[in-house]
């Protein structure tokens, strides 16, 4: 058997998420898995580094799968990529360490949220960005993200039917960017919870345009009060964009 | 009555073109002109720059309209947004001089043809490049671009069916760009024939990747034989990026 590690590209907009799901056809995993067993016969199971939400894009996702198929990896990755409708690329394939796990291997993501802030939304980057036309300072949010980094319990941006009892999670890295009209929001953790970047992203903004004071961030962590924090934002504004492994 | 000159920005995957058509309610101009109905009460002409074809994006097209309604100029632009679709958004509105015709006025045009080469195509920028996988020379190609600066006549560049008599034209500029897979033809002129853009990216192509000889740009302007020239490359591609006006 070999464990083939997929890197993946796609945009969410017509898709349930990534996690198969009972109700829905049209999941990342599912059509994925689906090209998969028509190119080997078998039926496998792709395991992602992880779920992303209904709308969300991926970069760069990782995910394995194991195969009996003896089929040369260059031709399953084009077999697939011929098979797979166009919102759907798989950017490499490769053999992995029979041990590999896309999800439990992972030691951290990184999440970009991307905002547009101008009084109309750009038609060519509508699907991939959220709207925001109240002015935003920049240095608000930056100030504001440095609460964030470290090891903290984020329950107060964990949705509220957020499933997860631990709700502690290490921050290793966010940075707030500007590119003429677009506010990038870049955090990577060790794990996320459900809805984590979009209320984070939700919070900043709220900091940004001066609803909120800068060292509310703290107060939100401290009280683990999902009603302090910000709005959740959109999920097209919302790109996995990169799975780190040791 | 006013005369309003409108910078517009569309994605046109979803359009039959700029230009009204008989047989199709879902052109730009038509859906702007109903939009403009709705807010204003008149029936207006919006007179374009010029026509896209279907598929063909604008990132700045220029088109004007008369109107004798007395609502102020920013509310119409922000009613305009609020009833189009958001694959088109109105970026500015001004009362031009009553002599100003978008079409006739417009000195010259910039047009954008993007290409990815590479393997796949990024399903984040599927709508607005078309994909070549052949190795391009990207040297050969700006040398081949050179011949077709100044004025020639471009017959060998437009559609067989194309129906201008005169196909005289002077290319002001051209520009071959590359940022990582890439690739921009930029080709700014007097004005352009039928599919004109598409078909010098198709050759400008084919002398890329070796097909064509760099000087076999000469003999196809001489010969003025569409048979001589390269491929009429996909819609998608295209994007009116400026209108020149005195």
């Amino acid at each position: 058997m070999r464990n083939i590690k997929l890197t993946i590209r796609y945009d969410g907009t017509e898709y349930s998420g990534w996690q198969f799901q009972r109700n829905s056809r049209k999941t990342i995993q599912a059509v994925i898995q689906r090209a998969i067993k028509k190119i080997t016969g078998e039926k496998s199971h792709l395991t992602g580094s992880g779920r992303t939400d209904a709308g969300v894009h991926a970069m760069a996702q990782i995910a394995n799968f194991k195969t009996g198929s003896k089929i040369p990896l260059k031709n399953i990755q084009m077999a697939l990529n011929s098979i797979l409708p166009d919102d759907i690329v798989i950017y490499d394939a490769k053999v992995a360490d029979p041990k590999f796990d896309a999800q439990r291997s992972a030691q951290s993501k990184l999440y970009r949220y991307t905002i547009m802030n101008a009084d109309y939304l750009d038609p060519f980057i509508k699907r991939y960005a959220a709207k925001i036309f109240y002015k935003i300072d920049i240095a608000r949010m930056k100030e504001a993200a440095r609460y964030l980094i470290g090891r903290h319990d984020f329950k107060a941006f964990q949705a509220v039917d957020g499933v997860e009892r631990n709700s502690v999670r290490t921050v290793k890295y966010i940075a707030i960017k500007k590119s003429a009209d677009l506010i990038y929001i870049d955090i990577e953790a060790d794990g996320f919870l459900y809805n984590m970047v979009r209320n984070i992203a939700g919070t900043l903004v709220e900091v940004g345009r001066g609803k909120c004071a800068v060292d509310s961030v703290a107060v939100m962590l401290q009280r683990k009060d999902r009603r302090l924090s910000g709005p959740t934002m959109p999920a097209k504004g919302l790109a996995l964009v990169k799975v780190r492994y040791r």
